[in-house]
């Protein structure tokens, strides 16, 4: 594994780790490279809406997620200025949904980042993009990232 | 209060008592109207993502579900069929957030709301624009509607 | 008519005297304020897609140049960063259609403008919301200005 | 050349015929397949904004017409229900545009199409995501293309 894909994994599980939202919703990391995380998360009877279909907002909490994800993986400090998302099939209870989100571009403060959505039999849920802001600091301080690598 | 408006109030009531999503995070009607609803969420410590600050993607479902009900209180089945939310300033822990929810048009099949999200300050939050399209049936049944009309 | 009505009104002169585009397109400015323009357009026989409607890039457009307008009028030069679209209804050859930008927030850097499109019915054709980002520099300069103020 | 691809062709064909707008800002097809097509554009003089830049709303017609023929390519009539676009990079005068829309999800009743700007160095200017609507008819009648598929 390259240092920055050992990076992007140290940053991931970090923010993960504080991302109480995500896991409080069940969000699983399936997957992390520079730019590019997977996430997985089962709809629960407590996520459905007011049509008994999954909650379009769960399903865009989970693209987000992914998309906040990938786009910190950098290690700078990067939030969500503004998103859109497409929902293209509905949820239902007992779907494992799985969010892919890839770095479309990339510039010196912001960033386009693409997620799809998908269930179990790999039919697509929802579109998303997000435009990501760069802001100060880091996720990772520099001086702990090198103790760390220093590591076994 | 007009037909119209007991009429969604009876509609947003039952999608509300359905809709576990919403209530689990803690979401609470506080307007009512056709085409227009009011709601409001505290952010709880549990709601948070990796950096701390209320996770975008309950900001969103939070203005999804305003609306939601706006959409559906004309007592068309309808669903979101895409949306897109600007982050304008972050929400904290303890903040209490309100989304109001108008309709801007609305056409045969689909229409479109905007939703402001504020802060108890009346700090603007984020601004979510979505498109909506009528599905089949309706949220309360005309018959169901015509007897509940005639209790007490 | 305010200090800031004025200049927001020569900025908007200078603006369109520019913008070729805007004038190619026969774009007519009808009422300017802080944050706030209003802009007209006939659709005329060239401005046609394949369906023989008004090509939807043109309403963008229109719309476009009212936001443009309308997040310069402070005099900071501002280019857009991201824009979307509904379309509503179709516009045909001959219509005559407004375009009306308002500010729904501006922050240290950045904003949101809302414009919708009318035709000479008073029929909504689209809505575009449209996010702002600052740059460097201002439309009119300083000394410019003050020079020009000087003047009969 | 497949059936499709050749029917695809002359969808295309046939709109661009039509389409005067595209025609006027001197857009050329640089290639055609199903639910894919490549668009280029030069920047000409006329086509700057107040800011001497390539104007937002014509690289967004660029966008929007390549969405236009790749979401038509079936030969069912279909429309731009909305779009939105990020701005990355300027462009300029004399620059030579590209615009390439592919197909990311087509349902019975609608589609989303992603198009992609860049400018002759191959600098992404532009990301646009379009939802397409089909409606009644098609682009070719099927008696007519029978005919012309019979001809030398």
């Amino acid at each position: 594994m390259s240092d920055d894909a050992q990076l992007a994994q140290r940053v991931v599980d970090i923010l993960y780790s504080r991302d109480l939202a995500a896991r409080t919703l069940g969000m699983q990391i399936a997957g992390v490279r520079c730019g590019y995380t997977k996430l997985t998360m089962r709809v629960r009877p407590d996520m459905v809406n007011g049509h008994a279909l999954c909650h379009g907002g769960l399903i865009f909490t989970l693209a987000d997620t992914a998309f906040a994800f990938a786009c910190n993986s950098h290690n700078d400090n990067t939030l969500a200025a503004a998103a859109n998302i497409e929902f293209l099939a509905p949820a239902h209870v007992g779907d494992e949904l799985t969010a892919e989100a890839t770095e479309r571009w990339r510039g010196q403060r912001s960033g386009v980042y693409d997620v799809d959505v998908t269930n179990q039999s790999g039919m697509r849920i929802a579109v998303f993009r997000g435009r990501a802001a760069k802001v100060h600091g880091t996720v990772i301080d520099p001086g702990e990232e090198a103790a760390s690598r220093g590591k076994p």
